[in-house]
């Protein structure tokens, strides 16, 4: 066993910063949509790091990426750290970043400190996990854990017109390993990433302890009234279907407001029809946005979802059109993995807090197949998806030493 | 004098139907945008019409058209009716035709009854009312009244990428005589209209005497907090630019709600940034229609506008910005032509009430410069700007003769 001192936070921080230089953007994010050019760049970058230090390079026939280092006894499955190289389009230099590179740290302060674990160990790079240009988000990881098939995943056209699997030729990612968690079972997965939320910043708490994600539960709804003049129609005789979308908004804040600190409740598109100044909104379009970590919270906010829009449809003279678009349970990471985190931080002394995912990661969807855990650190103000994203260099040293001991600790058990 | 049945209903029909295949379209509308070739053809028929009668045709410098009956004194300014040919893109059949064919309806009339009047008599065709191809509506009138220079007008461009001057060359629209009613004085102006409102029908009223058109305030407000992931941002720490925008929603309808029945109150627009079912809105957009005869109780509900939007966005942490877009004041109608109008309704024993336009109008600019009156039938289901819009012919048979009496007593009078 090897102590904290054995993460070079400088190391770690200059090769995100080398990273970022890929793909950078004038106000200090980087661009490296899924299966670009700038994508490949980068994960050449990563490559040739791993190559450097003789670490064996895999990737599949969905485009994930597994560097491994071998342990003592390599028929034993690997226990996998990792997280994402691709980008929004204005994204930040941290975001899934930050899991990929703290995963090489770990592997080169093993060769450091010359240990040998008794399972091997991999950093994966999960395809697409952004889901910027090829939609849905997660798919590396989707179509490894059977949560997509392959087969779906490679017709995804872009918006600029490429189909999926034609980018993975292109690039030389359309490996010959099955994409396939029975193919090539993991022993475990941790997954090291920046909040993305004010949550750890607001209580000045180094680590957050990833106990689960959050289900969501997606609507869209459309309120129809009558589009008239905005002139010579009293208002006695209007149905605008603004008004009762202005209400459904208030709605679902209150939903969030009077909920617990987990409950997160968002309308993040709101469409008018027919969009003029002076025409009475005929009808709204918009969408909500649920999530809790217990799905039989989400069950109760669903029902009052359904019952409260039809009152409020009611009361202004609309037709409510309700359909949910997409459910995602909530997910439980793996008590084992979660208690090997917290001996990890214990041992570090740093503070902490148990916290529940909102985003989506690659870790949801391989927790549906493999134990898993993840731990976050602080990003400042909580902004992601954004160029200003930004991190202290301390936190993603602390974060990679916790990373570290939980990893090292599950490679050499059974 | 000549009595109500001088008006041939069949025939204003006829010609309201022959009108409306110029420009058809499937659902049963009108296209005739300002100053195409459809709109050429439109007022080409009206011409025709025009010139078989042996009217004189006079083209101003801004492509107004007008059609003259001498009367006994030449030397007199005209009596003055009219409206316009051209429509919205998906224009109905009724809404400005109606007024120009009930004003050759007229002049047919005094032909049939061989009848002299004292004035002289035109009909009107303003100049690209509408506004949808080429923006700011009401342009012909605009520039007669001297509300618009000429020299702004003619360089406006259009979403095609036309010029309007060159538009008025191409037509043979750049008429010799100014566009300026001070070359021209008018005695009087009236336009029939159809309400574009439900009032009249709801009321199951014929006649609508216009006693003034709607003060309008016209706002744009930005409320700006802060964008983020919708997951992992807890409800005590947003600043959801929606919510803030759904209560200003609120509070524009309850200045609605709370007024007399010619307050109306409408947000039209609503823009979400950055439009994402999953971000929290960091930015709404959105405009605001005030309305209401009286400029007074209009300097009110500016004031509380204001006001209250600054205490919503105090209370949500957002930053407002506010600003007027446009303000129009309130028209009052010229009494003695009211007068006239409520005496033709009296005799031709038609129920009739009082009316405010809520709507925009030519006749609102001619009003600046000329005694001005307009006179509304009703529409059905109040549906105007729409391919659907429709009136019953009676309607327009009984509009066309209160326009007939008020004329012939305002073209005899000194």
């Amino acid at each position: 066993m090897t102590n904290n001192s054995s993460i070079d936070g400088e190391r770690l921080w200059n090769s995100l910063m080398s990273m970022a230089e890929i793909g950078a953007t004038e106000k200090g994010g980087s661009c490296r949509l899924a299966l670009s050019d700038a994508d490949r760049a980068g994960r050449e970058l990563f490559m040739k790091w791993s190559q450097e230090a003789g670490y064996r390079l895999t990737t599949d026939a969905i485009g994930n990426l597994f560097v491994r280092r071998e342990g003592a006894d390599n028929a034993m499955a690997p226990v996998v750290m990792g997280s994402h190289l691709d980008t929004q389009p204005t994204g930040g230099r941290f975001d899934g970043v930050l899991g990929v590179l703290a995963g090489l740290e770990v592997l080169r302060s093993l060769d450091d400190g010359r240990i040998t674990t008794r399972r091997p160990i991999e950093v994966a790079v999960w395809m697409n996990e952004e889901g910027a240009r090829f939609s849905p988000p997660m798919m590396g990881s989707g179509v490894w854990s059977g949560t997509f098939s392959r087969e779906e995943i490679v017709d995804v056209i872009a918006q600029d017109g490429a189909r999926l699997g034609d980018e993975l030729v292109r690039l030389g990612w359309d490996g010959d390993t099955a994409a396939d968690h029975r193919a090539d079972p993991k022993a475990a997965y941790f997954e090291l990433h920046i909040e993305q939320g004010p949550v750890l910043e607001a209580a000045n708490c180094p680590i957050g302890i990833v106990t689960g994600a959050q289900g969501q539960r997606w609507y869209e709804l459309t309120l129809t009234g009558q589009e008239a003049h905005a002139g010579p129609t009293p208002m006695r005789l209007r149905r605008d279907a603004l008004v009762g979308a202005a209400r459904v908004v208030e709605l679902v804040h209150a939903f969030g407001e009077s909920g617990d600190d987990y409950t997160c409740a968002t309308v993040g598109v709101l469409d008018v029809f027919p969009h003029s100044r002076n025409v009475i909104p005929g009808r709204v379009f918009l969408t909500v946005d649920l999530r809790h970590p217990q799905d039989s919270l989400l069950d109760t906010l669903d029902n009052r979802l359904r019952n409260e829009t039809a009152r409020i449809a009611e009361a202004t003279g609309l037709k409510l059109d309700l359909r949910e678009f997409w459910h995602f349970p909530a997910t439980a990471f793996d008590p084992t993995l979660i208690g090997r985190i917290r001996d990890a931080v214990d041992k570090c002394g740093y503070g902490n807090q148990d916290i529940v995912s909102g985003a989506g990661h690659d870790a949801v969807y391989v927790s549906r197949v493999c134990p898993t855990a993840m731990i976050f650190v602080p990003c400042e103000g909580g902004i992601s998806h954004n160029e200003s994203e930004s991190i202290q260099p301390i936190d993603a040293k602390r974060g990679t030493e916790v990373l570290f001991d939980a990893v090292l600790a599950t490679a050499t058990s059974h």
